[in-house]
């Protein structure tokens, strides 16, 4: 997998993300799974040459809110609320098997890969079967398993405990960061969270949860503990840095400042929350959140509420729901929701330094869209921005490098053959899915 | 073009859209352009025999409502209001020509045909470059040459008469309509209203407007004639059947009982209007026009305002954001989206006998999807219109035949050759989006 050789793309039309938001034509040049160079044209021959010119180049997308595995899951649970969903997706859940999870992962990356999408942050348990899958396709994982009370988990054993294994045996992998994931306030105890916390702190590893993601999960919370659910975690000395939460769709304003203040950074998931009517009449508040110094990134959430793993399509999403729900076109333009795709996705995952961006001393995770793809032409510097949020199909991603490796091209998955593992997937699903497995 | 043999696709997962709206694995039965069986197994031997099992067979979308030749527009006039959006399209529009206006429709064609769309409603001017376009790729044209007051047109002559010549020009071809379109009530008087209604009906063919896109059209129409938009052209003794009114956005409860009595259909297009905030606050009343009896389809506006021709994004888009707006997940549920986009859209056009299903004696206009694509694993017959509506990608696609005539194969147009077009088109929009040339 180690490559140290060179690659230089030339000519491409670069959209680099930087922190100056350069587009312009250029060249690229990686080395060692790193962006080197980029600039208008760079000097001397690297070891492959590509020439460029047909293509956009972008970094890879970071998706910072899924359950990958449910990928095999896509319509089997729509048209309904939040807690019948719930409901299905628990018994799915209970039966899984490592074999089913691995098969859901794959299915899932390939859709993400596909789509331009060179990481994620995962929610799940059973992990181990999502990183395995992970390094047999080549996208970066970042897999929190997932820790809710032992008392009414379907897990073998306790999840905290599942999880500290988890991070102990993946800890040294390139693409697959373990971290610690909760499963929200509905679902785990004060004892439970700082438990979580402290296994994050002493591994030194990322925090995920979804937060105040419905009305009924808020408003349960206000009940039974007299808080709502930030200012409960807040009040229990959870919020942090390091931290990711999920959807944030019902904050006050109140709530907004404290997220901001403490550092936690948003997943905003809005086909998802649109989708269970969870933010019914609410949208998680991306325009406040960043004014108060949030950061605010995108996320497809999982295919059995969304249901798909595109984020071109959720960006597209997202700039149209906000400028609806706002009755303001200007809201959440191109250039914000581009930003919170890639270099404010890799900034919520503790990684503004070395992803998201295309960019010196970047990893080399970087997409070549096709641009004579009808869904980008035309395209040039002007209204490339516009053109990935608004236009883009997944189908206009050509090629896609992760870590300097590429991974897919010509929309070929390049580490596994498709044509034998897309029959597997159908098969492990079919037993799966069967009626009477769903209850 | 004519093809008198016969297709045989057998064993594919059949999404039929038929009365019943039959879901069945089986097999379909084409000739001489037109769906003669679709059945669990059709015997006797075809002349051309296709394993289908790999595939799900569906109907192709029809566009109820676009600009297609705005496809050359993209990311020209984003993230601003509907007037400003305006002020740029215009100025754009009154220097177009034949060529570019054909160009815009072949990329548009391309990008709809590779999504599975099989018919589109135009409205523009140069619509004679637009059939040609049609034409050439193979899709089908339902197109309309734009009237407005001729006191304020760029088109040379009167509109009105240049609607008519068009119609004289294109009504005996067979993928091309040609009907009367009108720009709306803010460029359109009483006479021009009742001009085009009366060419419509003396050449037996459809009209198409815009109707109460905007608060500021109804509020400046209620200023200046009394009465808001609906209501006037009821005044007029305007509204009748065969006509599609595109957006109506802002409709009263008096109003849609209006549009549903006079058998107006109504295309709802909900990527622009997000987009444009027009709907701020405000969506397309889809549940109440169809409780009243309206027919309501699914429509992409043009790539200047969703900025894409996807029917599959925009029907994931639009059972989403009736879900948002009405606080309910169970809101507009998958096989109510796929009517709108297929029986429900030919129904508009006054085509529901003969486009928009799978069935017997209908246009053989319909597609096949890759079941093995990650967007669509694992579909089954229990997910199959879920998993059209929320989960597939354009990419899913695989062919697309278009009466009779297969016009897409493994995602390659079959009449045009890409690869050599794409650059022109790219040349041409160059040309028109030269920024001297925006203005």
């Amino acid at each position: 997998m180690a490559d140290h050789s060179s690659t230089a793309l030339r000519g491409a039309l670069l959209v680099t993300q930087d922190d100056e938001r350069k587009v312009f034509r250029g060249d690229v040049l990686l080395r060692d799974g790193t962006i080197e160079q980029v600039a208008p044209a760079i000097k001397g021959k690297a070891d492959h040459e590509l020439d460029a010119h047909r293509y956009l180049i972008a970094p890879g997308f970071v998706n910072t809110h899924t359950h990958i595995a449910n990928a095999l899951l896509k319509g089997t649970a729509d048209d309904r609320g939040f807690f019948q969903f719930l409901e299905t997706m628990f018994a799915v859940d209970a039966k899984r098997t490592e074999e089913d999870i691995e098969a859901g992962a794959l299915l899932g990356a390939a859709e993400m890969l596909l789509g331009g999408t060179t990481g994620f942050l995962d929610m799940y348990y059973g992990e181990d079967a999502v990183a395995r899958a992970c390094e047999r396709i080549g996208i970066r994982g970042f897999l929190g398993w997932v820790v809710l009370d032992p008392e009414i988990t379907t897990q073998k054993g306790v999840p905290v405990e599942n999880a500290a294994h988890f991070i102990t045996r993946w800890k040294k992998h390139e693409r697959v960061s373990p971290l610690v994931s909760l499963q929200g306030v509905y679902a785990c105890k004060d004892d439970t969270w700082l438990k979580a916390k402290e296994l994050a702190e002493r591994e030194k590893v990322l925090l995920h949860y979804h937060l105040s993601e419905t009305r009924g999960e808020v408003q349960e919370n206000e009940k039974k503990r007299g808080k709502r659910p930030p200012e409960w975690l807040d009040s229990l000395g959870f919020l942090g840095r390091h931290q990711v939460a999920a959807h944030g769709v019902w904050l006050t304003t109140r709530e907004i400042e404290l997220l901001a203040r403490k550092g936690v950074a948003v997943a905003h998931c809005p086909s998802s929350n649109m989708k269970l009517a969870s933010g019914g009449g609410g949208i998680c508040p991306v325009t406040e959140l960043r004014a108060a110094g949030a950061t605010v990134a995108m996320a497809t959430d999982s295919s059995s509420s969304n249901n798909g793993l595109s984020m071109l399509r959720e960006m597209h999403l997202a700039a149209l729901a906000h400028k609806q729900q706002r009755h303001d076109p200007e809201s959440l333009p191109a250039p914000v929701v581009l930003d919170m795709a890639t270099r404010d996705a890799a900034k919520a995952l503790g990684r503004e330094r070395d992803l998201g961006q295309l960019a010196p001393g970047f990893k080399a995770d970087l997409v070549l869209y096709d641009l004579s793809h009808p869904s980008l032409l035309p395209t040039r510097v002007e209204n490339a921005v516009s053109n990935l949020v608004y236009s883009a199909q997944d189908d206009a991603v050509h090629t896609v490098y992760v870590q300097g490796e590429k991974v897919v091209e010509a929309r070929r998955l390049l580490k596994l053959d498709w044509e034998k593992e897309a029959p597997n997937i159908e098969r492990i699903a079919s037993a799966l899915l069967h009626p009477a497995s769903l209850g």
